[in-house]
Formats: structure tokens, sequence, C-alpha cells
């Protein structure tokens, strides 16, 4: 399969590099990282990359940036960026990217488990995420051409602990390479209108 | 309890109003109706309400409009609707209301069925009702003053089948006075970041 894995140099990004990158050939996106310049945030830069690469067989987001924040200094311009920058931008990434996904192809976006298990600070988190994982179970029932679309949810993952730690106390943090293999079920699986927890 | 209602004369909102009118004061809120002009979508709008109120002890929202329409043809615009309409217009409503909202206080929202049981044409109302549920439950833990927020998260009603009833064939639909008691149970109750579900 040819994979276009967004966000490709980042903690998740590079375990599924490493993961997909056994079996199938992986063009690699980031704003200033990978084979293709995509910003995500940006719905003309994610169409220009779309075009570069003619077609591909799954589109994989790895990225995605909210605000986190204690709830008493959230704005609605904090909740703009989350939006902007996780729920839409991977929407987006979907809504241009249909048009270039061959039939079967897949899409697997990044959510995280704060959909559910919240922290504090992290209401804009939980509202993307559980935005997202109810878009894709949505999405799923409409995509034409046996197009299939997921999320993979997250915990923290061990790679990270060193800066989430103090805000992710008594979870369990979750091996990133284990995260990867949802999304390996994801793009080589059947599934559709799923959300990959890994816990 | 003096309870602000806004949404007061829809479907839903009449039915929490003869619910929790028989116990309570109810301020009547809508953008035409109502005995309290406000506008959602308007930031400023939901301050003044607020400040010619002074206080309350509960908040209910009765309201929310997201674009039905297949996902074929949904543009970005057309999930910026929903965003500004049904969950910034929510997630406003408490940025701003909890200024007003004396000690041990709630706010309830609601968000609907299609956050977990998608139908056609409705991948926005997915979106934004998925955000609404994990932003309470993350919300929830960090409201100040023992405030507590909870969303109600009903079925179709029997009463909207008549217009909804093509798009909702299987579904089974809710008389409006069951969804209007979990809004009781949020606002009379003393649960907090939970999202009642009305099936
Ligand atoms: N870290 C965790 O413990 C954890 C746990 C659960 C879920 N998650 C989620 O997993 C996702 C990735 O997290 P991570 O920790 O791996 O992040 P990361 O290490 O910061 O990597 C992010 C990657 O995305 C790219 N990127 C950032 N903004 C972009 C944009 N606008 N357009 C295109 N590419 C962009 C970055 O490259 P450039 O700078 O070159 O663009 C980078 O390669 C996020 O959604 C996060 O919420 C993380
Ligand atoms: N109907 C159903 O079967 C069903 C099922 C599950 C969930 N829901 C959800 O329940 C909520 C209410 O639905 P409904 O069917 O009762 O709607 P509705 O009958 O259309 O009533 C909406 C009410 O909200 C007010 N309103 C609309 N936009 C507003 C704004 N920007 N600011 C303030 N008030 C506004 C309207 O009054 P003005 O025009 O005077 O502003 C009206 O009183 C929606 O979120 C809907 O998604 C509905």
């Amino acid at each position: 399969m040819k994979i276009f894995l967004i966000g490709a140099a980042g903690t998740l990004g590079s375990a599924i590099a490493a993961e997909l990158g056994e079996r199938h050939e992986i063009i690699t996106g980031g704003r200033s990282s990978g084979d293709i310049n995509i910003d995500l945030a940006d719905a003309l830069s994610i169409r220009a990359a779309f075009e570069k690469i003619g077609s591909c067989d799954a589109v994989v987001s790895a990225t995605g940036k909210v605000k986190f924040a204690p709830l008493a200094s959230m704005t609605a311009e904090d909740y703009a960026y989350g939006i902007a920058n996780k729920l839409m931008s991977q929407v987006n990434l979907v809504l241009i990217g249909r048009g270039f996904v061959s039939d079967g192809g897949s899409f697997t976006l990044t959510t995280g488990v704060l959909a559910h298990d919240p922290i504090r600070s992290g209401t804009s988190a939980s509202m993307v995420n559980g935005a997202l994982d109810s878009f894709v179970r949505a999405a799923a029932i409409e995509l034409p051409r046996g197009l299939r679309i997921n999320s993979v949810s997250p915990g923290v993952f061990v790679e990270s602990m060193a800066g989430y730690g103090p805000f992710f106390r008594g979870h369990e943090p979750v091996p990133v390479a284990r995260a990867a293999r949802a999304f390996s079920k994801s793009v080589e699986g059947a599934l559709t209108g799923q959300v990959f927890s890994v816990l």
C-alpha cells in the first residue's frame, strides 16, 4: 500500500512509520519535516500536498495541537485553537483527501483518552477528541467506494511522560509502539467507524 | 431555584419549562422569544442577558443548530456552522455564565443520540454532540464553588417525528417529556460530569 502519514516525525508518527514501513510505502508529511510539506491547519496546503502525491491507499494523521490550560482561564479563542488545529485540521484532511484515496482505502485519525477520562487543564483536548471520535463513527456510514475511517484513541505515551507526567498522574502510560499497532489494525484491517482505544 | 432556560419556546425547551416550572422560578430566553433576549451564537448577547438576570441557580440550554446534509456535500463552512451554533454557543454560555451562577449551581447542555448512533447526513450533529459530551465530562472536574455541569443526550422526540422521521427510521422515538425529566435530574440532583442518555 501507498500510505500518506502526516506528523511522521513526531513521537506517535515515527512509531507508526516504523510499524507500517515494514510492509508498505510510506510518504511522510509535516509542516517542516517529511517528504511532503503539509500544514493541516491550511486547506490549500492539504490540497497542494494531495495534488503532489496523486493518489494513495491510506491516509494517517498523527498530529493535533490543542491549548492545555485551567478551565478558569480558557477563552473561546483557546477552544478555537484546538478546533482549528486538531479537529477541523483532521476533518479537512478527510474532506479534501477523499478525492485522492483509492477504492477501499482508509483514513485513520488521532484522538486520545481525554475524550472520556479527563484531566485538569484538558477541557479543549477532551472536546476535540470527543468530536473526532463521534465524527468518524458518523462519516464511516456515508463514505463512498468502500472508503473506511477510524480513529485511534491512545492513553498518554510512556515516551511522553517526562513532559506530561505531572498532568497524567495515575494514568497507565502506553508504549507508543502499542499505539502504532492500532494504526496498523485500522489501515490493514477491514473495520470502519471504530474508535480504537489503546489503554 | 431561579433557573435560566434558553430555548424555552422550542419543542424540548417547552417540555423542560413544564417540568421544572412546577417547582421553580423559570426565566425563559431565546433570540425572539421568552423573558430575555439572548443569542447564544453571540458572546456579547450572552453577557448582556446574564447582566440583566443578575444571578441564578441553574442554567439550562435547550438549543443548538447544525447543518444536516450528506457527507459528500459537507464543507468546512458547514461544520463551522454547527461548531458556532451548537458547540461553542453552549460552551460560551458556560464560560460567561459561570460568573453569574450561585455556589452549587449547575449548567445543563443539550446534545443528542447521534454522538454514538449516527444517521446519514448527520456528521456535523455527531461531531458537536460528541464534543459537548466530552466537554462536560472534563469541565466538571475543574468548575469552582461546587458548580456542576451535565449534558442531556436524547433520542429523536416523538413530537419531532413528523419532520425527522425519514432520517431516523428504526430509532425508538422518545416522548419529549421523558427527555425533560433528565434535565430535572441534572438541575435538582447532585451529579456532575454526566451525559444523561434518554433513549
Ligand atoms: N504524546 C502523547 O502522550 C499522546 C497521547 C495520546 C494522544 N496523543 C495525540 O497524538 C498526536 C501526536 O502527538 P505527538 O506527541 O506524537 O506529537 P509531536 O511529537 O509533537 O508530533 C507532531 C507531529 O505533527 C506534525 N505537525 C504539527 N502540526 C502540524 C500541522 N498543522 N500540519 C501537519 N503536521 C503537523 C509535526 O511536524 P512539523 O512540526 O514538521 O509540522 C510533528 O511531526 C496528537 O494529536 C496528540 O494529541 C498524544
Ligand atoms: N427535536 C429532536 O427530536 C431532538 C432530539 C435530540 C436532541 N435534540 C436537540 O435538542 C435541542 C433543541 O431541539 P428542538 O427540536 O427543541 O429545537 P426547536 O424546537 O427548534 O427550539 C429551539 C429553541 O431555541 C431557540 N434558539 C435557537 N437558536 C438560538 C440561539 N442562537 N440563541 C438562543 N436561542 C436560540 C429558539 O427560539 P428563538 O427562535 O426565539 O431563538 C427555540 O426556542 C437541539 O440542540 C437539538 O439538536 C432535538
